[in-house]
Protein backbone atom coordinates (compact mmCIF):
# COMPACT_ATOMS: atom_id res chain seq x y z
CA UNK A 1 0.00 0.00 0.00
CA UNK A 2 1.46 3.68 -1.13
CA UNK A 3 0.76 6.36 1.53
CA UNK A 4 -0.60 9.16 0.49
CA UNK A 5 0.70 12.47 2.28
CA UNK A 6 -1.12 16.20 2.16
CA UNK A 7 0.64 18.99 3.21
CA UNK A 8 1.54 22.01 1.71
CA UNK A 9 4.16 21.67 -0.99
CA UNK A 10 6.19 24.38 -0.90
CA UNK A 11 6.84 24.52 3.18
CA UNK A 12 8.47 21.73 6.07
CA UNK A 13 5.73 23.31 8.48
CA UNK A 14 3.87 20.57 10.24
CA UNK A 15 4.57 18.11 6.76
CA UNK A 16 8.03 17.56 7.79
CA UNK A 17 7.45 15.86 10.91
CA UNK A 18 5.11 13.19 8.91
CA UNK A 19 7.78 13.55 5.65
CA UNK A 20 11.19 12.07 8.48
CA UNK A 21 9.45 9.08 9.90
CA UNK A 22 8.16 8.54 6.40
CA UNK A 23 11.81 8.49 5.10
CA UNK A 24 13.01 7.04 7.65
CA UNK A 25 10.59 4.08 7.46
CA UNK A 26 11.68 3.45 4.64
CA UNK A 27 7.77 3.42 3.40
CA UNK A 28 6.10 3.78 -0.29
CA UNK A 29 4.64 7.44 -0.11
CA UNK A 30 3.66 10.00 -2.68
CA UNK A 31 3.40 13.75 -1.32
CA UNK A 32 0.58 14.64 -3.16
CA UNK A 33 0.55 18.19 -3.58
CA UNK A 34 4.10 17.96 -4.83
CA UNK A 35 3.57 15.57 -7.01
CA UNK A 36 2.45 15.85 -10.96
CA UNK A 37 1.09 19.66 -11.73
CA UNK A 38 1.17 21.24 -7.59
CA UNK A 39 -2.15 23.01 -8.54
CA UNK A 40 -3.73 19.58 -8.90
CA UNK A 41 -2.30 18.51 -5.83
CA UNK A 42 -3.38 21.26 -3.86
CA UNK A 43 -6.95 20.80 -5.28
CA UNK A 44 -7.15 17.21 -4.74
CA UNK A 45 -5.73 18.07 -0.80
CA UNK A 46 -8.56 20.95 -0.46
CA UNK A 47 -11.31 18.45 -1.31
CA UNK A 48 -10.23 15.94 1.38
CA UNK A 49 -11.14 19.40 3.71
CA UNK A 50 -14.36 20.00 2.98
CA UNK A 51 -16.05 18.36 5.72
CA UNK A 52 -19.50 18.72 3.41
CA UNK A 53 -18.16 15.37 1.73
CA UNK A 54 -15.83 13.59 3.58
CA UNK A 55 -16.76 11.74 6.46
CA UNK A 56 -13.85 12.77 8.76
CA UNK A 57 -12.23 15.69 7.23
CA UNK A 58 -9.51 17.07 8.79
CA UNK A 59 -8.88 20.43 9.97
CA UNK A 60 -6.02 21.04 8.51
CA UNK A 61 -2.99 19.48 6.66
CA UNK A 62 -0.84 17.66 6.94
CA UNK A 63 -3.20 14.32 6.90
CA UNK A 64 -2.09 11.10 5.09
CA UNK A 65 -4.75 8.61 3.34
CA UNK A 66 -3.32 5.10 4.42
CA UNK A 67 -5.82 2.73 2.46
CA UNK A 68 -9.35 3.31 3.87
CA UNK A 69 -7.78 5.73 6.72
CA UNK A 70 -7.58 9.66 6.54
CA UNK A 71 -5.65 10.39 9.44
CA UNK A 72 -5.57 14.17 10.31
CA UNK A 73 -3.29 15.95 13.03
CA UNK A 74 0.68 15.24 13.15
CA UNK A 75 0.94 13.66 16.56
CA UNK A 76 -1.74 11.11 15.43
CA UNK A 77 -0.16 10.65 12.46
CA UNK A 78 2.79 9.42 14.05
CA UNK A 79 1.02 7.35 16.20
CA UNK A 80 -0.18 5.48 13.55
CA UNK A 81 3.14 5.28 11.68
CA UNK A 82 5.14 4.46 14.94
CA UNK A 83 2.77 1.52 15.57
CA UNK A 84 3.27 0.45 12.14
CA UNK A 85 6.92 0.84 11.51
CA UNK A 86 8.58 -0.03 15.03
CA UNK A 87 9.29 4.21 14.98
CA UNK A 88 7.84 3.43 18.67
CA UNK A 89 7.75 1.34 21.74
CA UNK A 90 5.27 -1.61 21.00
CA UNK A 91 4.34 -2.02 25.01
CA UNK A 92 1.86 0.48 26.54
CA UNK A 93 4.24 2.95 28.87
CA UNK A 94 7.01 2.78 26.02
CA UNK A 95 4.13 3.88 23.59
CA UNK A 96 2.30 6.92 25.88
CA UNK A 97 5.49 8.08 26.55
CA UNK A 98 6.80 8.82 23.02
CA UNK A 99 3.53 10.35 22.53
CA UNK A 100 3.63 12.63 25.36
CA UNK A 101 6.91 13.71 24.05
CA UNK A 102 5.87 14.20 20.74
CA UNK A 103 3.03 16.06 22.15
CA UNK A 104 5.49 18.73 24.27
CA UNK A 105 7.38 19.25 20.62
CA UNK A 106 4.05 20.13 19.12
CA UNK A 107 3.42 22.49 21.62
CA UNK A 108 7.23 23.80 21.24
CA UNK A 109 6.19 24.03 17.67
CA UNK A 110 3.27 25.85 18.04
CA UNK A 111 5.48 28.58 20.33
CA UNK A 112 7.94 28.82 17.62
CA UNK A 113 4.98 29.68 15.10
CA UNK A 114 3.58 32.05 17.45
CA UNK A 115 6.69 33.98 17.65
CA UNK A 116 6.08 35.47 13.86
CA UNK A 117 2.50 35.37 14.20
CA UNK A 118 1.28 36.25 17.58
CA UNK A 119 -1.73 38.04 16.70
CA UNK A 120 -3.16 36.53 13.82
CA UNK A 121 -2.02 33.82 11.81
CA UNK A 122 -4.08 35.31 8.53
CA UNK A 123 -2.49 38.33 9.04
CA UNK A 124 0.55 39.30 7.31
CA UNK A 125 3.97 39.14 9.30
CA UNK A 126 4.55 42.33 8.39
CA UNK A 127 1.24 43.49 10.29
CA UNK A 128 2.22 42.15 13.26
CA UNK A 129 6.01 43.23 13.77
CA UNK A 130 6.16 45.22 16.78
CA UNK A 131 3.75 42.37 18.89
CA UNK A 132 6.11 39.92 17.14
CA UNK A 133 9.66 41.31 18.39
CA UNK A 134 7.95 41.01 22.21
CA UNK A 135 6.46 37.57 22.13
CA UNK A 136 9.86 36.30 20.34
CA UNK A 137 12.15 38.18 22.92
CA UNK A 138 10.05 36.34 25.71
CA UNK A 139 10.28 32.96 23.67
CA UNK A 140 13.79 33.10 23.44
CA UNK A 141 14.69 34.19 27.06
CA UNK A 142 11.91 32.12 28.55
CA UNK A 143 10.48 29.42 26.53
CA UNK A 144 13.54 27.53 24.21
CA UNK A 145 15.29 27.15 27.06
CA UNK A 146 12.76 25.51 28.71
CA UNK A 147 11.54 22.94 26.74
CA UNK A 148 15.36 22.48 24.91
CA UNK A 149 16.13 21.84 28.87
CA UNK A 150 13.42 19.45 29.83
CA UNK A 151 14.55 17.69 26.53
CA UNK A 152 17.67 17.40 27.34
CA UNK A 153 16.83 16.29 30.76
CA UNK A 154 14.93 13.32 29.46
CA UNK A 155 17.63 12.22 26.69
CA UNK A 156 20.10 12.35 30.43
CA UNK A 157 17.90 10.72 32.69
CA UNK A 158 16.77 8.07 30.22
CA UNK A 159 17.88 4.71 31.99
CA UNK A 160 18.48 2.93 28.30
CA UNK A 161 21.21 5.63 28.07
CA UNK A 162 21.20 8.97 26.41
CA UNK A 163 21.35 8.19 22.90
CA UNK A 164 17.38 8.45 22.28
CA UNK A 165 14.37 10.30 24.27
CA UNK A 166 12.66 6.81 24.53
CA UNK A 167 14.65 3.63 25.33
CA UNK A 168 17.56 2.18 23.78
CA UNK A 169 16.01 2.82 19.94
CA UNK A 170 15.07 5.63 17.57
CA UNK A 171 11.59 6.38 17.62
CA UNK A 172 9.69 9.44 16.27
CA UNK A 173 9.81 12.02 18.77
CA UNK A 174 13.71 11.65 18.19
CA UNK A 175 12.97 12.48 14.32
CA UNK A 176 10.96 15.24 15.46
CA UNK A 177 13.88 16.57 18.01
CA UNK A 178 15.58 16.62 15.24
CA UNK A 179 13.59 19.34 13.13
CA UNK A 180 13.33 21.80 16.04
CA UNK A 181 16.78 21.62 16.48
CA UNK A 182 17.40 21.94 12.56
CA UNK A 183 14.76 24.83 12.33
CA UNK A 184 15.51 26.50 15.72
CA UNK A 185 19.37 27.01 13.74
CA UNK A 186 17.55 28.78 10.50
CA UNK A 187 15.13 31.02 12.53
CA UNK A 188 17.42 32.04 15.53
CA UNK A 189 21.38 31.13 14.63
CA UNK A 190 22.47 33.56 17.09
CA UNK A 191 20.64 32.35 19.87
CA UNK A 192 20.43 29.05 19.42
CA UNK A 193 24.40 29.48 19.39
CA UNK A 194 24.64 30.62 22.52
CA UNK A 195 21.44 28.18 23.59
CA UNK A 196 23.13 24.94 22.33
CA UNK A 197 26.59 25.16 24.82
CA UNK A 198 23.81 24.01 27.45
CA UNK A 199 22.03 21.05 25.52
CA UNK A 200 24.66 18.78 24.47
CA UNK A 201 22.57 15.69 24.38
CA UNK A 202 19.97 17.29 22.08
CA UNK A 203 23.25 18.12 19.76
CA UNK A 204 24.11 15.22 19.35
CA UNK A 205 20.63 13.53 18.91
CA UNK A 206 20.38 15.88 16.45
CA UNK A 207 23.78 14.88 14.94
CA UNK A 208 22.94 11.48 15.06
CA UNK A 209 19.54 11.85 12.99
CA UNK A 210 21.12 13.87 10.63
CA UNK A 211 23.67 11.49 9.26
CA UNK A 212 20.94 8.00 9.64
CA UNK A 213 21.28 6.65 6.08
CA UNK A 214 17.71 7.25 4.78
CA UNK A 215 17.50 10.21 6.37
CA UNK A 216 21.05 12.14 5.24
CA UNK A 217 19.76 10.58 1.44
CA UNK A 218 16.40 12.59 2.13
CA UNK A 219 18.23 15.62 3.60
CA UNK A 220 20.44 15.61 0.28
CA UNK A 221 17.39 15.13 -2.18
CA UNK A 222 15.36 17.16 -3.60
CA UNK A 223 12.33 16.15 -1.61
CA UNK A 224 13.34 18.20 1.34
CA UNK A 225 12.04 21.51 0.83
CA UNK A 226 14.47 24.47 1.75
CA UNK A 227 13.75 26.59 4.91
CA UNK A 228 12.05 29.78 3.41
CA UNK A 229 10.08 32.44 4.89
CA UNK A 230 6.25 30.88 4.46
CA UNK A 231 6.83 28.32 6.93
CA UNK A 232 7.07 27.44 10.31
CA UNK A 233 10.72 28.36 11.08
CA UNK A 234 11.68 32.12 9.67
CA UNK A 235 14.49 33.86 10.20
CA UNK A 236 13.82 37.17 10.67
CA UNK A 237 16.86 38.82 11.92
CA UNK A 238 14.96 41.18 14.04
CA UNK A 239 13.77 38.68 15.83
CA UNK A 240 17.07 36.52 16.71
CA UNK A 241 17.91 38.82 19.45
CA UNK A 242 20.46 38.39 22.39
CA UNK A 243 18.64 37.47 25.31
CA UNK B 1 -6.54 1.03 41.47
CA UNK B 2 -7.27 5.14 42.43
CA UNK B 3 -5.87 7.34 39.94
CA UNK B 4 -4.27 10.12 41.11
CA UNK B 5 -4.97 13.42 38.94
CA UNK B 6 -1.85 15.93 39.47
CA UNK B 7 -3.16 19.54 38.68
CA UNK B 8 -3.47 22.97 39.78
CA UNK B 9 -6.07 23.39 42.71
CA UNK B 10 -7.93 26.36 41.98
CA UNK B 11 -8.45 26.32 38.38
CA UNK B 12 -10.52 24.26 35.87
CA UNK B 13 -7.52 24.50 33.61
CA UNK B 14 -6.50 21.53 30.96
CA UNK B 15 -7.06 19.75 33.76
CA UNK B 16 -11.25 20.14 33.43
CA UNK B 17 -10.79 17.64 30.15
CA UNK B 18 -9.04 14.91 32.48
CA UNK B 19 -11.50 15.42 35.70
CA UNK B 20 -14.58 15.13 33.25
CA UNK B 21 -13.06 11.73 31.77
CA UNK B 22 -12.56 10.47 35.52
CA UNK B 23 -16.05 11.66 36.35
CA UNK B 24 -17.98 10.58 33.45
CA UNK B 25 -16.46 6.99 33.11
CA UNK B 26 -17.29 7.03 37.61
CA UNK B 27 -13.59 5.99 37.73
CA UNK B 28 -11.91 6.02 41.74
CA UNK B 29 -9.40 9.51 41.27
CA UNK B 30 -8.18 11.67 43.64
CA UNK B 31 -7.42 15.27 42.60
CA UNK B 32 -4.07 15.48 44.59
CA UNK B 33 -3.46 18.83 44.51
CA UNK B 34 -7.02 19.85 46.17
CA UNK B 35 -6.90 16.82 48.55
CA UNK B 36 -5.91 17.44 51.40
CA UNK B 37 -3.46 19.99 52.77
CA UNK B 38 -3.40 22.35 49.31
CA UNK B 39 -0.08 23.07 50.01
CA UNK B 40 1.04 19.61 50.40
CA UNK B 41 -0.55 18.57 47.25
CA UNK B 42 0.75 21.11 44.70
CA UNK B 43 4.69 20.22 46.44
CA UNK B 44 3.94 16.51 45.65
CA UNK B 45 2.69 17.74 41.72
CA UNK B 46 6.09 19.75 41.84
CA UNK B 47 8.33 16.85 42.70
CA UNK B 48 7.06 14.63 40.08
CA UNK B 49 7.83 17.86 37.47
CA UNK B 50 11.17 17.30 38.33
CA UNK B 51 13.33 16.05 35.78
CA UNK B 52 16.58 15.02 38.06
CA UNK B 53 14.33 12.81 39.91
CA UNK B 54 11.70 11.21 37.40
CA UNK B 55 12.43 9.19 35.06
CA UNK B 56 9.83 9.97 32.83
CA UNK B 57 8.77 13.75 34.15
CA UNK B 58 6.01 15.75 32.95
CA UNK B 59 6.68 19.14 31.13
CA UNK B 60 3.50 20.43 32.72
CA UNK B 61 0.23 19.58 34.81
CA UNK B 62 -2.03 17.94 34.08
CA UNK B 63 -0.62 14.30 34.41
CA UNK B 64 -1.50 11.00 35.72
CA UNK B 65 -0.82 8.00 37.73
CA UNK B 66 -2.59 5.02 37.05
CA UNK B 67 -0.28 2.39 39.07
CA UNK B 68 3.12 2.88 37.44
CA UNK B 69 2.36 5.30 34.36
CA UNK B 70 2.73 8.68 34.74
CA UNK B 71 1.14 10.02 31.85
CA UNK B 72 1.13 13.65 30.93
CA UNK B 73 -0.20 16.06 28.25
CA UNK B 74 -3.98 15.81 28.11
CA UNK B 75 -4.97 14.48 24.50
CA UNK B 76 -2.55 11.32 25.79
CA UNK B 77 -4.07 11.23 28.93
CA UNK B 78 -7.37 10.88 27.42
CA UNK B 79 -6.17 8.85 24.76
CA UNK B 80 -5.30 6.29 27.71
CA UNK B 81 -8.55 6.59 29.57
CA UNK B 82 -10.57 6.36 26.54
CA UNK B 83 -9.09 3.02 26.13
CA UNK B 84 -9.36 1.97 29.43
CA UNK B 85 -13.00 3.07 30.08
CA UNK B 86 -14.88 2.75 26.82
CA UNK B 87 -14.68 6.43 26.00
CA UNK B 88 -13.35 5.72 22.31
CA UNK B 89 -14.11 3.27 20.10
CA UNK B 90 -12.11 -0.42 19.99
CA UNK B 91 -11.16 -0.08 16.52
CA UNK B 92 -7.94 1.40 15.18
CA UNK B 93 -10.15 3.78 12.57
CA UNK B 94 -12.44 5.12 15.50
CA UNK B 95 -9.95 5.39 18.20
CA UNK B 96 -7.44 7.68 15.78
CA UNK B 97 -10.83 10.17 14.32
CA UNK B 98 -11.25 10.26 17.91
CA UNK B 99 -8.26 11.70 19.05
CA UNK B 100 -7.70 13.46 15.69
CA UNK B 101 -10.59 15.11 17.39
CA UNK B 102 -8.97 15.62 20.68
CA UNK B 103 -6.09 16.86 19.71
CA UNK B 104 -8.01 19.71 17.45
CA UNK B 105 -9.81 20.50 20.23
CA UNK B 106 -6.19 21.48 22.32
CA UNK B 107 -5.32 23.94 19.19
CA UNK B 108 -8.75 25.61 19.86
CA UNK B 109 -8.19 25.52 23.75
CA UNK B 110 -4.38 26.74 23.09
CA UNK B 111 -5.98 30.06 20.64
CA UNK B 112 -8.58 30.99 23.42
CA UNK B 113 -5.53 31.28 25.92
CA UNK B 114 -3.67 32.96 23.45
CA UNK B 115 -6.67 35.59 23.50
CA UNK B 116 -5.75 36.84 27.19
CA UNK B 117 -1.87 36.20 26.86
CA UNK B 118 -0.43 36.77 23.33
CA UNK B 119 2.96 37.91 23.95
CA UNK B 120 3.98 35.60 27.49
CA UNK B 121 2.26 33.17 29.36
CA UNK B 122 4.73 34.52 31.99
CA UNK B 123 3.31 38.23 31.96
CA UNK B 124 0.21 39.72 33.46
CA UNK B 125 -2.94 39.73 31.16
CA UNK B 126 -2.06 43.72 32.29
CA UNK B 127 1.23 43.97 30.46
CA UNK B 128 -0.22 42.46 26.85
CA UNK B 129 -3.79 44.06 27.25
CA UNK B 130 -3.27 45.82 24.11
CA UNK B 131 -2.17 42.89 22.09
CA UNK B 132 -5.03 41.01 23.76
CA UNK B 133 -7.59 43.25 22.26
CA UNK B 134 -6.35 42.52 18.67
CA UNK B 135 -5.95 38.61 19.40
CA UNK B 136 -8.81 38.22 21.02
CA UNK B 137 -10.98 40.11 17.92
CA UNK B 138 -9.45 38.11 15.28
CA UNK B 139 -10.18 35.08 17.69
CA UNK B 140 -13.92 35.52 17.57
CA UNK B 141 -14.14 36.93 14.07
CA UNK B 142 -11.96 33.98 12.36
CA UNK B 143 -10.59 31.20 14.61
CA UNK B 144 -13.89 30.51 16.89
CA UNK B 145 -16.68 30.32 14.27
CA UNK B 146 -13.67 28.14 12.18
CA UNK B 147 -13.36 25.76 14.79
CA UNK B 148 -16.88 25.60 16.01
CA UNK B 149 -18.65 25.32 12.26
CA UNK B 150 -16.05 22.40 12.05
CA UNK B 151 -17.63 20.92 14.47
CA UNK B 152 -20.96 21.40 13.64
CA UNK B 153 -20.00 19.75 10.55
CA UNK B 154 -18.44 16.93 12.30
CA UNK B 155 -21.51 16.32 13.85
CA UNK B 156 -23.52 16.72 10.61
CA UNK B 157 -21.86 14.39 9.03
CA UNK B 158 -21.28 11.89 11.39
CA UNK B 159 -22.90 8.46 9.47
CA UNK B 160 -24.03 7.21 12.66
CA UNK B 161 -25.84 10.20 13.52
CA UNK B 162 -25.57 13.78 14.87
CA UNK B 163 -25.95 13.07 18.58
CA UNK B 164 -22.32 12.33 19.21
CA UNK B 165 -18.57 13.18 17.21
CA UNK B 166 -17.61 9.90 16.97
CA UNK B 167 -20.09 6.99 16.02
CA UNK B 168 -23.17 5.97 17.89
CA UNK B 169 -21.26 6.33 21.72
CA UNK B 170 -19.74 9.00 23.90
CA UNK B 171 -16.22 9.07 23.53
CA UNK B 172 -14.31 11.74 25.20
CA UNK B 173 -14.08 14.82 22.63
CA UNK B 174 -17.54 14.87 23.15
CA UNK B 175 -16.90 15.74 26.89
CA UNK B 176 -14.38 17.89 25.80
CA UNK B 177 -16.46 20.18 22.99
CA UNK B 178 -18.82 20.13 26.08
CA UNK B 179 -16.00 21.70 28.32
CA UNK B 180 -15.19 24.27 25.09
CA UNK B 181 -18.71 25.40 24.79
CA UNK B 182 -19.48 26.09 28.91
CA UNK B 183 -15.99 27.84 28.70
CA UNK B 184 -16.57 30.32 25.68
CA UNK B 185 -19.92 30.61 27.28
CA UNK B 186 -18.35 32.31 30.24
CA UNK B 187 -15.37 33.85 28.36
CA UNK B 188 -16.91 35.85 25.62
CA UNK B 189 -21.02 35.49 26.62
CA UNK B 190 -21.73 38.35 23.72
CA UNK B 191 -19.71 37.08 21.05
CA UNK B 192 -20.99 33.03 22.03
CA UNK B 193 -24.57 34.35 21.80
CA UNK B 194 -24.03 35.03 18.64
CA UNK B 195 -21.98 32.50 17.16
CA UNK B 196 -24.41 29.56 18.94
CA UNK B 197 -26.83 30.25 16.18
CA UNK B 198 -24.99 28.37 13.50
CA UNK B 199 -23.78 25.28 15.15
CA UNK B 200 -27.23 24.08 16.83
CA UNK B 201 -25.65 20.32 16.68
CA UNK B 202 -22.69 21.59 18.54
CA UNK B 203 -25.14 23.23 21.54
CA UNK B 204 -27.23 20.38 21.82
CA UNK B 205 -24.17 18.52 22.19
CA UNK B 206 -23.30 20.65 24.82
CA UNK B 207 -26.89 20.51 26.59
CA UNK B 208 -27.27 16.27 26.18
CA UNK B 209 -23.27 16.28 27.98
CA UNK B 210 -24.58 18.48 30.76
CA UNK B 211 -27.51 16.51 31.26
CA UNK B 212 -25.63 12.95 31.85
CA UNK B 213 -26.36 11.68 34.88
CA UNK B 214 -22.68 11.32 36.63
CA UNK B 215 -21.59 14.57 34.37
CA UNK B 216 -24.20 16.58 35.88
CA UNK B 217 -24.10 15.52 40.01
CA UNK B 218 -19.97 16.58 39.23
CA UNK B 219 -20.91 19.84 37.66
CA UNK B 220 -23.42 20.41 40.96
CA UNK B 221 -20.65 19.16 43.09
CA UNK B 222 -17.59 21.02 44.95
CA UNK B 223 -15.67 19.07 42.70
CA UNK B 224 -16.20 21.54 39.81
CA UNK B 225 -14.06 24.57 40.25
CA UNK B 226 -15.93 28.05 39.41
CA UNK B 227 -14.55 29.53 35.94
CA UNK B 228 -12.29 32.82 37.10
CA UNK B 229 -9.57 34.76 35.91
CA UNK B 230 -6.74 32.35 36.76
CA UNK B 231 -8.00 29.57 34.39
CA UNK B 232 -8.03 29.33 30.51
CA UNK B 233 -11.36 30.56 29.94
CA UNK B 234 -11.10 33.99 31.48
CA UNK B 235 -14.12 36.64 31.13
CA UNK B 236 -12.66 40.08 30.39
CA UNK B 237 -15.49 42.22 28.94
CA UNK B 238 -13.25 44.29 27.15
CA UNK B 239 -11.78 41.36 24.92
CA UNK B 240 -15.86 39.86 24.19
CA UNK B 241 -16.74 42.33 21.52
CA UNK B 242 -18.89 41.98 18.52
CA UNK B 243 -17.27 41.13 15.58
Amino acid sequence: MRYELYYWPSIQGRGEFVRLALEEAGADYVDVARAGEAEDGTEAMMRLLDGKTVERPPFAPPFLKAGRLLIGQTANILLFLGERHGLAPAGEGGRLWAHQLQLTTADFLQEVHDTHHPIASGLYYEDQRKEARRRAADFLAERAPKFLGYFEEVLRHNPAGDKHLVGARLSYPDLSLFQMVAGLRYAFPRAMARLERRIPRVVALHDRVAARPRIAAYLASERRIPFNEEGIFRHYPELDAAP
